[in-house]
């Protein structure tokens, strides 16, 4: 079993079904294919609102494209320390906002507190033409270090935001995962609580490669697929990119999929457990952040489980990610079955 | 039958079966799974010499990042006037190339002449500190055009750029279809007449979406796998770049394909003429420019036969342009097929 | 005899006892001095509309930021071939344009026609999602050529521009020159004729090292500001950009200088004239180009002359330039003294 | 009496006589003139060393030029939390950088400490391909907070980023107050240590505007002088900043000036003491932290001195700088002074 990312894992069978029927026949390129065509309504049935929608192969894409929307190439994007955007995203920022700087804070589980938040932004705004002034606040949803933001933070943050005249961007590589944990509507999360642009996450969840920008305001569209053309992502087969995003939604894949990597790592985090390990996070989307004695990690390397170390987090710290195929009889039956070896 | 660009084909059936073998089981994400890991060995072997091969899922991409290991922020690249990277990339290559130049110049069939290219060099070169120097040279083959460079041709162009310390990019959106044309072996025109950087193409030619940065100078990995990742194009689920493109290197498919698009330009040349147009571009690989009058035109539409006006060439002018699954027989008997309409 | 440039003529008197003045006393840095304050009110009442004044210290500086103002990182800035900015800037309308490109086209003596300038726009906007859309026009006053624009001339451009879209810029690195052989109203060929932004030249007319980025728009400043500051531009001891401009405007010094550079010039014209130089373009600012033989070339330089070839017009053709300080007795003189030799 | 900074100060004396001298005459632009043919050799002399000096206009563009050199677009410049380049200079880094990103650290009086960076750029190295790894580091003499570091500080950073594979920038905005504050030869805390390229200020101690660039490695010539060029920063009448540079060395009048500044920041700390006020940073060289209570703060403001709040070191703290024309008679009897009032 490989826990190391959810990345690992394959596409999903009803997104190969997409791809497999699109496997015939001609379609205009660059998105003005048929399947193309009926994102924005798709999207906008899920939401509740209307919205654009703009496609990319990957999620870094997805963050980078839709942030340099709501920053200039002087301003500043407030994010966690923790954030992709900050430690994963090599200098993407500054690249696709001609220069724009990541100002971060610090919080629990990587997430941003709307209090300090403000305090944040009360201290760094205003300070004159030699400062770099905050223009945007980006959150993950669900966070880098496993949580997952309640519709009522969101909805402080976006209060906040509001207060300060900044824009909200959401990372939601994992929006799947928080939707799922949360139970709510999607909408509750995103442009309710104050969202302007939102990452959705396929990749991760089942899809082959794509990540849609979910534009809320759609007078964003034309300056996002103009980046998205100067970054080299605007696909010349666009209905690959279609096709898996519809069929993401069809009958609440999305979700499904979700569902399923949740539940993977509520049961990992129990089945670890009576292993004797300690979560320093509960899993409330797919991932899991455990502490582990170097004989249990032994142990689970041998029987072949896949993890990473996250020294983010501190010495003996693991992280754990479960996907949209993860084996529930398996990980269920792991301590049993250590036993028995 | 469409032919407005090759792009609007579909995926072909041996990448889908790629694809589809590998629907299961986890792989390591970011290049570092098995199949990615063949990648270099498979391409070594197409061109006969070690190589470094970095996928993207766009030619914008892999030539933006392929040519931006070329030059500096302050220096030029020198490429025809009708370059794709010069018309049909926005201000890609100044995004990537942190404001490198386009320096552009003409030729027949938007082919660079060496002669002309030896006496622009000399011109736009050592001119000062205000000016921008060329650094490196861009051409495309097959070209914009439709043309093929043959292998004395790009010869001759790396021996100017070799005695003006120029490096040489090439564009291979349609490389496939210039080496099945050309009969030469791959090596002939790239490395061995100098060329430092090829984006060899893949997704006009068969596959669902993915390009190949090919480095002929090993030393360029590092700074291409930064810029490919700084520009959100390094592909969490990277295997499903490698196993389309060793997919598409396998028992020679990419010759395949070029091969029977090319033939479909050659057959769709004879008989468009037969039906009196003029072709402006004898066809040497899979792009055919003719000469319509208005009622052939017409004719041809509302048989559902599309293509586009080209009026770079002038008006009347059209492109065809033929791919890996164009209609053999179909082509063949359209004038009779009109007539007997 | 020095015409290799009006760049190498030194500060006028003018604006050294300004310096001097202005030698003892501490004053707020950054713009917030007393004389920087006076700056706005100085140049409204020169150009008799509000304007908002950002100087800086270089002609490029101003030109760039400037510039960025009015283009997008997708879009294109429209310029001859010949300009300035895309001669003699480098990288630079990329760099701070975020990746603008130039789009040339040509025109007589450097200067842009409006009616070739309509065609241009008509052909070269959107054209789609690929390519780069012309966002503004940028003309040089007096040109690169030594031509003045009439304010016909400018009215028709203008005219262009708006029923375009675009917006327009002025590079008036010799804009005094312009105005001073116009006898003209400064609004004439500036905002009145739809003019956003002007950089108004004073280094090469008399001033130690200062231009002035004008807006009509007053909406620019802040963004303006943030350029200039972002690229290194804004001055601790802004007071000594302050005191040369205002000094420059006092007394209409700024055409007084322009007044005898041009009267240097038209003396110039005659004096090699007579000499048997033939004149490329008659005079019309402080810059003269014309063909000399081999053996007058030899001569004047023999004399002490110093001039520079000017390639870009074609073999035996030379640049002279005039200043404020050109001798114009020795410069009236000259075929007499040449003859006494 | 201003100490609100050392930038509200005039240009000295000796500056002004050097300007007006070179107010006559006509001079090669560019650079290419006489006395900017002297600056190289005037500088290797002050040094001790082969070094290659580009001067510019203000400290901001000697920093963000100088820096550009030592890091790559996907790269990060270590330096402190408080540096100027962080703080102060906008989003330059970024923009010069072509993306490069800041990675900020603590420490004491904003000095980086050795052992500290050494075990910052262990763990920020080598993270993989999505962080940024540092590759420079980037440091402030005299610190923002006034303090110097000393010989041994310095050699003890340079070895670790020797150790490291690190390039070292050092921003001396004020180094000729540190170096007469050390009483060290100015090399003994530059290229003798490992320091590659100095942002060598002037503008705050007695000049009208000029900072130079000191390339410690004559190669990284070509490479700032092009982006000096790209930025807007080349002087046309270069000579102009020539004649700064080598006023501002002769007879070590930038030695002079920095040591009348410094002691005149001593008797002010003393007065000022005196007077009830607590030093938060003993004055190394020409900067002083203190906390006044806010009778105090009121009582020397209604005497007309003018000072700033520094709420990075808290509340209650404020920033004195001294310059080289602070008058040291009135700084010694304040205290007597405000008794007597």
């Amino acid at each position: 079993m490989n826990f190391s990312s959810d990345n690992v894992s394959p596409l999903c069978p009803e997104i190969l079904a997409a791809i497999t029927q699109e496997s015939e026949g001609s379609a205009l390129p660059y998105g003005q294919d048929e399947l193309s065509g009926k994102l924005d309504a798709a999207f906008s049935a899920v939401f509740e609102t209307d919205c654009v929608v703009v496609p990319v192969a990957t999620g870094t894409a997805a963050n980078l494209i839709g942030l340099s929307n709501l920053v200039s190439p002087y301003g500043g994007v407030v994010c966690h320390h923790e954030a992709h955007i900050n430690q994963t995203e090599s200098t993407g920022v500054a690249f696709f906002g001609g220069g724009a700087k990541l100002l971060t804070m610090d919080g629990p589980s990587a997430k941003i507190e709307a209090e300090r938040l403000d305090a944040f932004l009360t201290t760094q705004s205003n300070r004159g033409i030699h400062a770099v002034d905050p223009e945007c606040v980006a959150i993950t949803q669900a966070t880098e270090f496993g949580a997952v933001y309640t519709v009522d933070d969101i909805n402080a943050i976006g209060q906040v935001c509001k207060s300060h005249d900044m824009r909200l961007f959401m990372d939601g590589a994992r929006f799947a995962n928080a939707v799922a944990s949360l139970g709510c509507h999607p909408a509750d999360i995103t442009w309710k609580a104050g969202v302007d642009v939102l990452s959705f996450g396929a990749t991760k969840n089942g899809a082959l490669a794509v990540d849609a920008i979910v534009l809320f305001d759609p007078s964003l569209r034309k300056k996002t697929e103009k980046a998205r053309k100067r970054g080299g992502h605007l696909f010349s087969k666009h209905r690959y990119l279609a096709v898996q995003l519809l069929a993401y939604l069809e009958n609440d894949l999305w979700l499904k999929n979700a569902r399923h990597a949740n539940m993977a790592a509520k049961l990992l985090a129990q089945s670890l457990t009576r292993l004797g390990a300690t979560t320093v996070h509960q899993p409330q989307g797919n991932e899991l952040f455990v502490r582990l004695d170097d004989n249990l990690a032994a142990l689970l390397r041998a029987t072949g489980i896949i993890f990473r170390p996250w020294p983010a987090i501190g010495p003996g710290a693991y992280r754990f990610v479960t996907a949209w195929n993860s084996p529930l009889e398996a990980i269920t039956s792991l301590p049993q079955h250590l036993n028995l070896t």
